[in-house]
């Protein structure tokens, strides 16, 4: 969406003064501005950044007159709070694919599509895949035969699902996210040769999960691989085989969960976490980012940290000691010398 | 494959009781049985999820009598195990594609297609590209020109391969991997601006390798990066350029190898390791998750762990103590008074 | 770029002697030489290697006698190492796609394309994007509306540009990569559910910057994203919404910058690092490879090492005496016995 001034003050119901043709195509924080943008003057100890904001229209109370010349096209709303959360669910919303399937997308002859769905070019769907209502596939997406994909689910470019998977409604799938590829599983022969094990199981997304670009989620070996209901996916994370992530647990970026593992609901993963094979992680366990937790010992609501991860505050103490080590390790030596001149006058 | 409770039974040659419509697309276990699969009971103590499971069907021996009624379909068969093999071999290779070149891939006028190879849609192949016999190419692939792919080669959709990549027979290439880019190689110039090295090394995937989704594998900068016949690379993995992996090496998810440094055959490298550049990792190492290898000093077989990586062994006795240091460092302020007091006594 | 010994030979105004026939694709090391290959011999002590290399063809200086017979083609010329350079070069550009765009690409209808753009095949770009002259768009890319891509940019098969981001001139975005797909920003609501933050920021990466394959670069909330003039990122690397990098900065591959931080001029990133969010980096500052910084507090040029991050010298300081602590913990022991006589003696 790329409006001027003039369309901006008419939507928001406002009055303008400046250069109407002035041209914006999204918001921006208004010490932080830049030509292109709107930004707003929301809290008045912000009012310096008014004159030097480099932001094209300035968005301001109808009660505030400026005490020296601005650079930006103003218009005065009467409630600039909301006029903002306005246009910002306006500029989010906008340029998004509308309803239709496009003639440069491959689909099975005999596709019924619900209603108001939106297929991109390019984009190849299988046979015995099912789309839900109202939902989105930009172009570049492949999703193998038999899927299910929900309603009002939106699969961004680039993102490759593999057959059987299902995807709940309200999904939302960031680009080049690989969701079903096989397992890393293999047995070694007797040559310490490693022989695939097939993967048959899917992947199974929950209603209202968010999957962040590039992320990868391996199908179950036999079963499934499941993300619970409301659970956001961060970039670059790694969900290996089998494993199952409870509901609103949220799993930041470049984390890695390795197979068979389970996380429960309400838990928070930072980034580049490592949580090992065969572990239960329980509810509303909160892992520092870069932590390797070893151990499903741990009760609902923990905070662990450490490699292997322990509780936090006891990582912080102990790692306060580390810091000091050296200086310890002198004032062992120091006492040694010390116990040995004692022991010498005592002889 | 999606097919019904009558056909299964038929391609298992068993004796269907209940619904012959019930119609599955893949196998389950018995005690994570879900609606649209089927699943076994081929060990007796686990009868009890025979009645409660919510799998379609049931696969059972001719002599099971269920001792309450069941919910899923049955099929009775002589030998249970060898019916569970036999399906998941048919289900992981159902819907694999047929061979075929699609209209709507992108090939060079002078392409040879060797004998029964697939080609999916929206593929690109560059000219001077050799593709071997039964490989299947799925959509949206982009294969550089000068790259020569082997015989029985799978590779997903997503998958890019930079100019003169060598993949050997039998290799499978997961969604969305890179192939052959660029190497991290640059020079800094008197004012600390980074000028790029020209990369014009190749990727070498030996016979036998499986490459993880979302991998991303350099290419030489004069050279090659190679993979040894029969390793196995997980998901999110690292290869930087000039790399050697030997042969049959596993290397889990998120894992990265840093420039000009080598793995030795049947080495195992955990999840999230990082390897430093220009070392040597001897054979049948074993390296922890998360542990950071910065010496390549260590022996064949040996097992590593910790930032940087030492003995599994002695990172464990020495992370046990670090978790203790607390009550160490009260113990040697103990012993301070007490030597103090010791010797105000001998004054 | 395949030629033979002759072609070679002609284009390097050299001395042929051998079989003329003879193809390659690329340049090797003479102590790494693989058939198809033409390798150097600029360096007399690299001799050895001139009779047993597998290259193809061998390039030496116009004084270069054989001692023994070669394996391969042998060209010589004035200036070896120059010839080298020379070949480097022209390896590197082969291949590039010419100008033109591609019947098979999806432009908007009153696409305005600049001078000498080359668009590949299956490229989808949305309306209002503007690409600069002589910028290679490869197939298989998604560029989103409003977006600005600068002159001579390349950007490879696969990546994916969210809407209005802007790509700065000579900009390098290898496979794969993602660029402005939302932050992981969410509200928790009463019930512990999360309720997405709309992102309508963009990511704007300045001139000279090279981006590796598969990294994703998340877009502003409201504002942007920035990576500034002459920095260069890794592979598989994860930077979060509202973050700002420098110039001539190098992030090396499977690094994360959370949210909201910044990352000074002259940084150099390791490998698998993790920078928390909402912190500051000073310029020139060195962070080894996975380490994980929580703080800001460092000045410029300082170099850290740990988790979380330290001094380098006293993180390996602090490690050498972890590597220790068990026979240190013996040594408390043995004081605590030795204390333990002593007082018993005294009394």
């Amino acid at each position: 969406m790329i409006i001027n001034a003039a369309q901006l003050c008419e939507l928001l119901q406002g009055e303008l003064i400046g250069d109407g043709d002035m041209k914006i195509y999204g918001p921006s924080q208004i010490d932080k501005g830049i030509p292109g943008t709107v930004t707003f003057l929301a809290n008045p100890k912000y009012e310096e950044y008014a004159y030097t904001t480099d932001a094209s229209i300035l968005i301001v109370s109808r009660d505030f007159t400026p005490k020296s010349p601005l650079k930006a096209s103003m218009i005065k709303v009467d409630d600039v709070y909301g006029a903002m959360m306005f246009l910002v669910e306006k500029f989010s919303k906008n340029g998004t694919p509308k309803p239709g399937i496009s003639d440069l997308a491959q689909l099975p002859t005999d596709f019924a599509p619900a209603q108001d769905i939106s297929i991109g070019a390019f984009t190849v769907i299988e046979k015995d895949v099912v789309i839900g209502a109202r939902s989105i596939i930009y172009p570049h997406v492949f999703i193998g035969h038999g899927s299910q994909i929900g309603e009002d689910v939106v699969i961004y470019p680039g993102v490759r699902i593999y057959p059987n998977s299902m995807i709940g409604d309200r999904c939302i799938i960031h680009a080049n996210a690989v969701i079903g590829c096989d397992g890393f599983g293999y047995r070694p022969d007797e040559k310490g040769q490693y022989i695939k094990i097939n993967h048959v199981g899917r992947v199974i997304l929950e209603e209202d999960v968010e999957i962040g670009a590039n992320t990868v989620i391996d199908r179950g070996t036999l079963n499934f691989t499941k993300i619970g209901k409301g659970s956001k996916i961060d970039n670059l994370v790694q969900i290996a085989h089998n494993v199952t992530i409870g509901k609103h647990t949220v799993i930041a970026a470049q984390a890695g969960i390795a197979g068979s593992s389970s996380v429960g609901d309400h838990a928070r993963v930072g980034g580049q976490v490592g949580v090992a094979g065969h572990i239960h992680i329980a509810d509303r366990i909160e892992i520092q980012a870069q932590s390797g937790v070893h151990s499903g010992k741990y009760p609902e609501g923990t905070r662990l940290f450490g490699y292997p991860a322990i509780q936090y505050n006891d990582y912080l103490k102990s790692y306060a000691v580390f810091k000091q080590l050296p200086a310890y390790m002198k004032r062992i030596e120091e006492l040694e010398k010390q116990i040995a001149a004692l022991k010498a006058d005592s002889q």
